[in-house]
């Protein structure tokens, strides 16, 4: 006869049978209770065990412990070690962030290698209160009330809606031998706190209150779907991206009432920290803006650019050579020699060979470039003025490349020739130098 | 000086400045430190009390405390009575939401005739958080998460950021009297067990919990403003209304993975309690019906049709006299003597005068009713099948209406004229019936 557990698992997941299923097992109690309550099933199972480092002999015990139980049951069991310190500083994250992400990686990765369909794993309701109420002692946002979903995508969790005290039953009713985890202390101390004494008192006010509690939960997760939706139709309305770049209309976003926190649902994921400054954007002067450590908002008058920050170093110079006919880097630009000017554009230009001394240099434009402009009979004009004349960006600016000879502008690339350099009635050789976009 | 309650008053909302303003004063604790603050600003105020007769004499001691103490500072004060056992009782409400129902339409009701342009209440910040908790343990949405706001429309709650041991202190150091209130003694025990053991022990895990769930709060604002948002974006994309009907497209609504959270959302006001029958008329058979009491939401083919119930007795009859030349009332139809048939279309029949006996009377059809359809050669019919020939949806056929002489159907209203009553050769008057619409 299967337990209330496995009767909840076989009709909740009809769609298990006959898959192959992992079941990650850490070798703690609710871990050990979802593999002896699934190895009783007619499923085909295999364990993932990661080993963390980073309760040294302890972690190689849990391996070892779990090995074991594996091999007396014959069970299938995949291991994996992780230097999980040395990735959580490396991504500036937290443990406990560094472990997730190296944990779901790992199974998502097993998934695909061996060809399983689902992970379960056993985080059951005081799991998700628990946490719930870490978060509130915190402040948080809705994300961090909605708690751990019982299923999503191929990852399942079965024992969701059973509290602790029933799985601990359980195990003591079968006999489930477990390891108790001895790290992350102040966590522990934390969540020892909330389960022993504020949990209880919350179920002394009403007896049933991890149902509530879960039902709460359910209403959350709808909530947080519904705030989703509307971020998706409102950044549809909104936010048009172009190559790398995504721009935000200001025109429409001031609109909203609510806007602030559609740009932070909008850019949350990108870095920034600065939120005040981010929202004082939107008012301020053309030209402001606000980085993260890889992405840069800019304002440019009626909208927001974001955009990745270019990992070129402004002064890096690249050099073409006399024989080159192709420049694939940092711009593609082809070279040749014709016998006249065929068709006139911003994309290509014609010069003198004879005047240009090679190598030839592609270069960052910077503050008080000078140049003389094709057709402006001889009169100079700073590059930072041609700039504000067609109106560029400032990340439009940035992305501007200057081509050189001999420390002189030969073209402002995509936008101006300069003058010194075209050919004229006594030039022998063209040389016309195209940019490919 | 002022205390840093003023400061942030003035500060916070500069806009009072000049204004009349009403507080809500209790007579406890919180309301009457908000008297104190108020009444050394340089604001024209007024005092709001409200004695919902729920404490016997008690009540009425408030009512004079407050009366005096007004008296003796020279402020202005209006007071009222509600029955508010009894309001509760007609309207079925929980005698705190009757409280709150009376209350906010009282205060809307003096801004308007007294001319006054803002109400402050006394809410602090652990209102806030108590509430919160005991919407949690008894399961919620984020509605009930969200907690009271620092303002909405006219209504400015500006002790919100503080504690109630900081009005306590104020009230202390400023020698302020109050008066207890003994009511609601089952909820003041669930309160008195969140403020004394359960709050206590979430600021020992936090010391700056106040702080960190007030920005959960206003998180958690924000995003039920992005839910009502898309909650309109959806409505917009797949309702339409038709006079009092709203139509729900299915096809579209079905589109959504969570269309059930927006059907919650949209018809959560209009009284329904049976939820899951809700969400299975999507997938349910046409003409299957959902009640709440005072509307149906009906299935029809691809639409759901949300209709009020209407009022009007099934067994009403309206007659129609020789001399009437219109009729208002439930319909508008116009009768006249005509020379000949004109335009002929559902909307008008032409009878035979002579053949038809007055009163006619207009009643609703009912199971069972037989009639001889005109152009069927004196072949009965019965309603039912011609409204089911006419693909009517439920509502649409409670909307219908039969014409009837002494007892015979001359007009199945708006749809099909009966053949014993149409015009002959031998016709001598003509009786032209026309509905407008």
């Amino acid at each position: 006869m299967f337990s209330k557990f496995q009767n909840h698992i076989v009709s909740r997941f009809p769609f298990l049978e006959n898959q192959k299923i992992f079941l990650a097992v850490s070798g703690g109690l609710d871990s050990m209770v979802l593999l002896h309550l699934l190895k009783q099933l007619p499923y085909e199972i295999a364990v993932l065990h990661c080993n963390f480092q980073l309760r040294g002999l302890e972690s190689f015990g849990d391996q070892n412990f779990i090995q074991e139980y594996c091999d007396q049951n014959n069970i299938p069991i995949y291991t994996t070690q992780f230097d999980t310190d040395a990735f959580a500083k490396d991504y500036k994250l937290s443990t406990q962030v560094a472990a997730r992400e190296l944990r779901y990686s790992w199974f998502y990765e097993l998934l695909e290698t061996k060809n399983f369909d689902y992970i379960l794993t056993a985080h059951h309701a005081d799991d998700n209160l628990e946490t719930f109420i870490i978060n509130l002692t915190r402040g948080t946002g809705l994300e961090g009330l909605i708690g751990i979903p019982e299923q999503n995508d191929r990852i399942i969790r079965p024992l969701l809606p059973f509290s602790r005290e029933e799985i601990f039953k359980y195990a003591e009713d079968n006999n489930i031998e477990w390891r108790e985890d001895s790290s992350n202390a102040s966590n522990k101390y934390l969540r020892n706190k909330i389960r022993h004494d504020l949990v209880p008192m919350l179920k002394e006010i009403n007896p049933n209150f991890l149902n509530a509690f879960q039902k709460t939960q359910s209403y959350l997760q709808e909530s947080q779907a519904m705030v989703e939706d509307a971020s998706i139709m409102i950044y549809q309305q909104v936010a048009k991206e172009e190559g790398d770049d995504i721009h935000f209309d200001l025109n429409q976003l001031k609109k909203l009432p609510n806007y602030k926190s559609y740009l932070y649902q909008w850019l949350n994921e990108f870095g920034f920290l600065a939120w005040n400054d981010i929202y004082d954007l939107v008012d301020g002067q053309s030209g402001k803006q606000v980085l993260s450590s890889e992405f840069r908002l800019l304002k440019n008058r009626n909208i927001l650019i974001l955009s990745p920050i270019s990992e070129m170093s402004e002064k890096e110079e690249f050099e073409i050579n006399a024989n080159d006919t192709e420049v694939n880097f940092p711009l593609k630009l082809k070279l040749c020699n014709v016998s006249h000017i065929t068709i006139d554009s911003n994309k290509a230009i014609f010069v003198d060979a004879e005047k240009i001394q090679f190598p030839l240099v592609l270069r960052k434009w910077k503050e008080g470039d000078v140049f003389y402009p094709f057709g402006m009979e001889g009169k100079s004009k700073k590059v930072s003025k041609l700039f504000k004349d067609e109106k560029l960006s400032l990340i439009e600016k940035e992305k501007m490349w200057i081509l050189c000879s001999d420390n002189q502008i030969v073209w402002v690339v995509g936008i101006r020739q300069d003058d010194r350099f075209r050919i004229e009635n006594t030039t022998n050789r063209i040389l016309k130098i195209e940019l490919e976009s």
